[in-house]
């Protein structure tokens, strides 16, 4: 015989906290603290098992279930000492749901259930309170109208309305008994209206009513979305826990309250949490009345004038620090506990783990390892890696107002205010005269990088996470909110619109990059601090961690942050960038429009002192540790001139008319240039390119070598290979180049040539091409768009829609799709690995700051995730833990 | 001992025909010969191991060598009668290449070596001719110079004009005996001058010689371009044949000829060849003399005046028929042989299967087989598919004049010649009046579809192979040149240029899309005839097929062609060229333009009954053979108007400003269209689209089966899908449509969902999508594109250089990609199998018809190919040869 139901109660209990996938997380907390010899209502779960048999079935239940019921029914009566559906002393229960995950609101409830003509009699007699009683049953009615017999509230709320207008009420507690009688005669009327029959006074037949109902909502359409959103399998399914009422409303020996065993929002091992005498659990929470302190010395810091917990009730007060201590020291981290007081006796509702800051969840993970409550491995495996950008970036103060315009994208965080301008160049021209900035496009292009340098934050109406704007302000860890599509953006009227507001240019706004939020005017900002706790941790992390972790980063400032975060050296600097210098343009300029070889070299021996020169800094900066550097990747025409003045500048430099360059920028134009004409295609068409490039790196190497003493360490990348021909081609301009340079120089150091895997054909050829290179980074950003044929820059249209209809969980763009994807990564490594055991294996694409993505790379074996700067800290965490987890 | 020579010659040899990878080609076919009683000058073969083995060790011999090979030279001088280095009667050699493959021009050859100032005296002695002897000499001095020694060909040819200059000569043959003595001790001065030591005069020294240099052109650039470009392994190594020199131009009882055992040009079984008295090889090629017919019949059929050689040689023209059979018969091939005729005697020096034109080809496997020289099965591997098309579309006259202007790329065979036009509007408007026209364009897009179904052929200067004018012009069968970069289109000035010349609108010009050339003028063109022996070879290649073949059509014309061409269904019907029709085009745009669902559903319910048409027209065509449908599938951009006089129209319509519809339009473009918002993407955004489509197709085939008594066969396909559930989503549009329709009807048809796998991502999960597909098609282009990361539209500009650099040995959108594209379709193949094992697998995209694709297909199991409706025989002959290689 299957065991479909568990109780608990006065000491005991049938199951345990780690039954959670039986009795969901409320019932095997309920049971475990009733093992803990804690005061709990008793009650019983009714299992997962049932849930699944429920759908399997046709929605019916096991023919012994009944039976199980009963009797943990007798069982409860008998702990209890009241009898279900008894006029004298009547037993009312709670049903709920409890699932394995939590599924806040997702599911039925139903409180005070067993109440009817007759057992709102003994509830009465037993409160001595008719009001309380007739209030009691009249929420039963409607909650229970609406849960198990879909009656929509509206037809309740209508009659207490009514109510209250004919007595001149303006309050629900002006109501007297007798009006609360009134109001339950009314609203069996509407039962009987809607659904034809009257409402059930059967206790029994509400009990299989509501059980009935919470089974069902594990179906209804609000569940299943949270479910598909949440990645919480279907079949899982959510148990059922009845248990005795007990009241907190019932005088003033009754009390209900909340409380935290550490404080949640600083960490401080303190007692903290709120209460109300004589009130229901959703009165602390409505806000309807001012909750008050448990503790004296939380009284003293909010400046309350209520009476504590600890003055009022002290005995009660002591039992519950009493229950405080045992279930942190039980659980072994910060509780979150509801408890009821009833005639002057402590019951425990709930515990479970609490939610806390970022800097709470610091705090508590560091002190309970201090004081040998866990491990310093869980302490780290205790903080969510992906909160700590919390505190990495300015945040907006919470206390602050905010006139909240709008919201679009979070796409980098941290908190800013400046004046709005509309073009780069003027981004510029402010910030040199002293003034903070926000820069404010339809999108931003790789022209605009240098108005997004010295801009406090961006904002773009168009593209989404992985949008141009999103990727490099998260480089550069500069706040950016990213298609905030309310927003029409004209460049030529220099306003920024939404709705009736018409910002101009010098106008402030504030954007939040944490929350995609954009305010009108400045909102104060709090500065991130990284020391202390978060130091320690960091600390006991990088203890355990077995991937390096480097970031993405091309000049001195970023790769100066990067090292201040922790990063193990530069796993991606791009070099198109570089190239955007006002300086440099019009030679990059003349080189793409030049008709031979002759013309590219003249003017790529200009550019060549300017990109020595990058890699100076850079590997000054970087002390030997490794610097991948990317060969030139974009295509040409992203570097070619738009406006008219532009084009005859560079017309008159190169020495030709501007209809030729005209014609030339035209010829240049791609459909799909994500597909087209660009990465080592550029160095296999021009491959001196790829010289200046790799003679500006191995100049700058030996010229850091031997001012400082310590030779960087450069790895050289061709970007998108997909055979090993291109890559065998484009390693011998490389490795020509470095011989050359080393024999000019009289010195060598050492360096590694090897590629990017980022196009599906690379990740299925790897094993041929890791015969001649070094190393792979997989770059996923461009496998993604590949491997999903999913433009990053096009995708913002439609990425919603797909994740509301549950086709991606998540922004592939911002967590690897493991399965697709990362089968590719999988393959590209292992084939790898076969014909190179010792390749050096990394990822650079933006997925090397996700937690999740990053267990996926300890898992797979990488050497090094690489991410942005601001990320660094995160994917630390991130790596020690999937390191953790995998054992290593 | 390892035996590195091979020697051949009267009546016997070492080797055989088989012994190709150890002979080459030359040497194995030598040994044959001889081994057939066919009287071929002595000789041996240095084998290809022993190439390997010279590169392997630093270019040296094996220390055996250099015996084997003189015992060789012994044989050849007992067979041979004569000695080498002798001075009465000298032995002399040839010493040529001859690798595995044919590698025509690639390597080194040197003729008459074992000349010096001895034995030319001997020559002298044994001709009777010091002409000729001294002619011979500075041949072999000139020749030996250049290929062993590498002293330029233009020092020799200076010696020359300058010596005819002296004596007022004009030609070579005015040289005398005496002259050509004074030229050999020239050429021996420039020999000292330019290596500073004197030519050998020792025989064994020229011979090592010029073994060496032989082996060494095998890694000559040509060479291994060559290579590369054929995919001939660099360690197949060259053979050297070092072989008795006959002389045809010894006198008049000396000839030399080429002959074919059929006539390559016709097929037929009559014998073939032209021959010269008194002159070398190089002569009849030369075309300095008109060479005469080898038979009587021949010289009547060429009204020559020339005596043939069955009048002036009976006796030696019934040994070269002797000859003929022997090697036909033997070789079971149309053979192409060389002969010598020296002193009275025959010498075959060459026999090798005869190249031959398409109609030849199919003539002689067909009346081989009704010979029973060959069986059907070897008939219908004996022609190459992608011949046929040569016969599939009207061909220039090639006996007719041509003024070529240009060349692009042969995008789409067949010729035509037409007045040009540069907009497809005014292609429509001349062409309904009668006339024919040809359509220039710097690249098409699907607006431009009415003019080039109306044109006699399509000129573009941009785009390559699987350009959108490319693509479009092989499913109409429309004759097409694509990427002829040289001209340039100006569509206002209504000219093509090209260098000085300028052509205007109306002016006729005629496209070969066989070779992509482009002429100035009208060019005479040959209709195709698709009966007699290609009827018959197709209807054994239909026996032994396997594979099914389907065309790419979607209106009953291209559907009409495709079934004339033998198609078992239509594998691709796009239905986005459906709406560009000008009565549907703005009900489209109406429908893209809507705000809301229900003005969707309103355009979209003006669009059903064109739809539903068009369908009807389709299912009655192909009368029960399968039709497989593609819903929309291209960005919805793609049909946004351009013009302002097309945005106003559509703004009136739609009831809108035209500001509106430049800012929806502006909205929906795309940096990357092909990664965008489309295929399924449309649907699961707006599923009221499929939903139309669904119901326009069983609509249609609802009424086509009550009409014609036969219910078509719909197979809804879903593009673009990755993910299963983007195809349940889809899936259930269809199946929901399908059941109203049938209700409304009253009547249901058989149809199938399933998808296109276009994307890595699909082809990964497979297994996944195959639980609710019930066919997958791959969509090879885009899997092309995405797999790669290449665009086939931008591809243009690089894959020349990609091609020449031996990256890609084939265009990977023409020739599947089977290394990495292939990978995926085979783990397509596998997934989707192992999840539904009947599942219905076929390929749609352009690799459908080309040969090497379709044996790769054959390989791993598919049901079908589908191609353009003019590729279907290629692909129903290349599918028979795939099943015959499999043993099918």
């Amino acid at each position: 015989m299957t065991k479909w139901v568990y109780g608990f109660g006065n000491g005991m209990a049938e199951g345990r906290a780690d039954m959670k996938n039986l009795l969901g997380g409320k019932g095997a907390n309920l049971a475990e603290m009733s093992n803990l010899g804690i005061n709990v209502p008793a009650g019983f779960t009714i299992t997962t098992e049932v849930c699944t048999w429920y759908y399997e079935n046709g929605r019916s239940y096991p023919d012994d279930l009944k039976g199980q019921v009963l009797a943990a029914l007798a069982e409860v009566e008998a702990l209890m000492n009241m009898t279900f559906g008894d006029g004298q002393n009547p037993l009312l229960v709670s049903v709920r749901s409890g699932a394995r995950a939590s599924m806040p609101g997702m599911m039925d409830t139903v409180l005070n259930l067993g109440l009817n003509d007759t057992t709102v009699q003994g509830l009465m007699e037993r409160s001595g309170d008719a009001r309380f009683a007739y209030d009691s049953y009249r929420r039963f009615i409607q909650m229970y109208s609406n849960v198990v017999l879909g009656i929509e509230s509206w037809n309740f709320e209508e009659i207490l309305d009514e109510v209250k207008d004919d007595r001149g009420y303006s309050l629900d507690t002006e109501l007297t008994a007798e009006d609360w009688k009134g109001v339950v005669a009314r609203y069996k009327e509407v039962v009987i209206r809607e659904q034809g029959k009257p409402f059930p006074e059967d206790p029994h037949e509400q009990l299989w009513g509501a059980i009935g109902a919470v089974f069902g909502s594990w179906m209804n359409q609000r569940a299943i979305t949270y479910r598909r959103l949440n990645n919480i399998p279907a079949d899982w399914g959510t148990a059922v826990n009845v248990q005795a009422m007990v009241f907190g409303n019932m005088g003033d020996d009754c009390a209900t309250g909340v409380c935290f065993s550490r404080d949640p929002s600083t960490g401080e091992n303190v007692f903290y949490g709120e209460y109300l005498v004589n009130a229901q659990g959703e009165d602390v929470v409505a806000g309807i009345r001012t909750p008050q302190q448990i503790t004296i010395a939380g009284k003293e810091k909010n400046h309350s004038t209520l009476p504590a917990m600890e003055e009022v009730m002290p005995a009660l007060y002591q039992d519950l620090v009493r229950v405080r201590d045992i279930l942190e020291n039980h659980y072994r981290d910060m509780q979150d506990m509801e408890f009821t007081i009833q005639g002057g006796k402590l019951w425990m509702l709930q515990t479970r783990n609490g939610k806390r800051t970022t800097a709470a969840a610091l705090r508590i993970a560091v002190e309970m390892a201090g004081e040998g409550l866990i491990t310093r491995d869980e302490a780290v495996m205790r903080v969510e890696p992906e909160s700590l950008d919390q505190l990495l970036h300015p945040s907006l103060d919470p206390a602050a107002e905010r006139i909240v315009l709008s919201r679009g994208l979070p796409a980098s965080p941290g908190a800013a205010s400046g004046r709005i301008v509309f073009t780069a160049g003027v981004a510029e021209d402010w910030a040199r005269n002293g003034e903070k900035v926000i820069l404010c496009r339809t999108e931003t292009s790789p022209e605009d990088i240098g108005g997004m340098h010295v801009a406090q934050g961006i904002l773009t109406t168009r593209g989404g996470m992985t949008s141009h704007a999103a990727v490099v302000a998260r480089g550069m860890g500069t706040p950016c909110v990213a298609g905030a599509g309310e927003f029409q953006v004209d460049e030529h009227a220099k306003t920024l619109k939404i709705r009736d507001v018409v910002l101009h240019e010098g106008d402030i706004i504030t954007l939040d990059g944490a929350t995609g939020q954009v305010m009108q005017g400045s909102v104060p900002t709090i500065q991130p601090e990284l020391t202390g706790d978060f130091a320690t941790l960091m600390g006991w992390a990088d203890e355990r961690r077995t991937m390096m972790v480097r970031a993405n980063a091309e000049t001195p400032d970023d790769a100066s942050a990067a090292r201040r975060f922790g990063a193990q050296g530069i796993g991606l600097c791009r070099t198109e960038h570089m190239f955007f210098d006002p300086r440099r343009i019009i030679a990059m300029r003349r080189m793409i429009l030049a008709d031979d070889e002759a013309g590219r070299r003249e003017a790529l021996d200009s550019l060549l002192p300017y990109q020595r020169k990058d890699f100076i800094d850079l590997f000054t900066v970087m002390h030997g540790l490794p610097v991948t550097i990317r060969l030139l990747d974009p295509p040409l025409h992203e570097f070619l001139p738009h406006t008219e003045g532009e084009i005859a500048e560079v017309a008159q430099v190169a020495g030709v008319s501007g209809k030729d360059v005209r014609e030339r920028t035209q010829k240049l134009v791609e459909s799909n240039p994500m597909l087209g004409h660009r990465g080592c295609r550029l160095g296999v068409s021009y491959p001196e390119i790829y010289e200046m490039q790799a003679r500006a790196i191995f100049e700058a190497a030996v010229e850091v070598a031997r001012e400082t003493g310590v030779a960087p360490l450069p790895e050289v990348m061709i970007p998108l290979v997909s055979t090993p021909r291109e890559f065998e081609l484009m390693k011998d301009v490389v490795d020509r180049t470095a011989k050359a340079v080393f024999e000019e120089a009289g010195l060598a150091v050492e360096y590694m040539v090897g590629t990017m895997i980022e196009l599906p054909r690379a990740a299925l050829r790897a094993g041929d091409i890791a015969a001649s290179a070094a190393f792979f980074s997989f770059g996923t950003n461009d496998l993604t768009q590949t491997t999903l044929g999913l433009s990053r820059d096009d995708a913002g249209s439609f990425l919603q829609t797909y994740q509301d209809k549950g086709i991606f969980a998540r922004d592939p763009f911002a967590s690897l799709d493991v399965d697709g994807v990362g089968e590719l990564v999988q393959i590209g490594v292992e084939r790898g690995r076969a014909t190179r055991p010792d390749i050096k294996l990394g990822i650079c694409g933006e997925h090397g700051g996700d937690p999740a993505s990053i267990r996926f790379c300890q898992k797979i074996g990488l050497s090094y995730v690489s991410c942005s700067p601001y990320r660094v800290p995160i994917a630390r965490l991130a790596a020690a833990q999937a390191a953790l987890q995998s054992g290593a």
